[in-house]
């Protein structure tokens, strides 16, 4: 069943208030990972939806770090590639790079300029959308390889933080919601 | 053949000279996880080895973040759970972290208190090992929780820099080999 294996994979995730800075409720998937049973209905559920949603996909992207924990287990899944999204200066090579504002200051993301083809059906992972200024920044960047991006997928969606109107026109998809 | 999946590894790493730094050879494995039947190979061969290797493994822990690549598909052929030793500052609720020497200047792994349980047997993974002091580092986070740490696995060994020594008596297994 498709809600029992959620709930295992929600009663995985914890909570730690306060953290990283005052205010903020992180969401741990430390559990979720080192269960194999939950960590492996993560992965079931999220082939599962991109089977059921998508005829084709040619290419999983993944953000630094967590979305690498994700990415390439699923992209085995589908038998499709895994490529890259990276904080600055991690990649050699000809790269893109973007800059984009965080609540104080601001970061920077980078991809290889041959990390995919143009008209490739790709789509991003993370664990988590907060205000979703690091995913749409991703997204910037597979647009100018001129990538198609089928979705934006993510386990934890913070709802509260809008992160999914920030996209825009981008489909957006995630498992788990919380206010 | 177990010859042939590690050529079809070893094709799919590149090199770029001069990254990060001036005099550094980077091996970047990006075309190694863009292609799907490469790293299909790249799995297989790591788990057959640790079936071959080891009668049980509890846990397979990996280095943030290039480790995070191929841990989380690792433990999931193997059936086992996945762990994060992560830069300073990343992991939420009680740690254990360490510091330790860079070329240049130095560097802080952390691991979560609960990450392991004493006794269990943990395989350590990352892409690459250079000069070791990053997996060194994170055997001793390891050894502070009371794991047994099975081996130290990586993709690629930089043989020139003597990483492997640096791991005294703990076994330590590469899949390829470059000077």
């Amino acid at each position: 069943m498709s809600r029992e294996r959620l709930r295992a994979v929600r009663d995985r995730v914890r909570s730690f208030p306060d953290f990283p800075v005052p205010g903020v409720l992180f969401r741990d998937i430390s559990p979720l990972l080192k269960d194999p049973v939950a960590f492996k209905a993560l992965i079931d559920l999220l082939e599962e939806h991109l089977r059921a949603s998508f005829p084709k996909v040619d290419v999983i992207a993944g953000l630094d770090s967590r979305g690498f924990l994700i990415g390439p287990p699923l992209a085995q899944r589908l038998g499709v590639g895994f490529v890259l999204i990276r904080k600055k200066g991690k990649l050699p090579g000809p790269t893109e790079s973007i800059s984009y504002a965080l609540e104080y200051g601001k970061a920077e993301l980078e991809i290889q300029s041959d990390a995919v083809e143009a008209g490739q059906k790709v789509v991003v992972v993370d664990d988590l959308l907060a205000t979703g200024g690091t995913m749409r920044a991703a997204c910037e960047l597979l647009a100018r390889l001129k990538a198609d991006i089928l979705e934006c997928l993510v386990v934890i969606e913070l709802k509260g933080l809008r992160g999914a109107a920030k996209l825009e026109a981008i489909p957006f998809h995630s498992l788990l919601q919380y206010d």
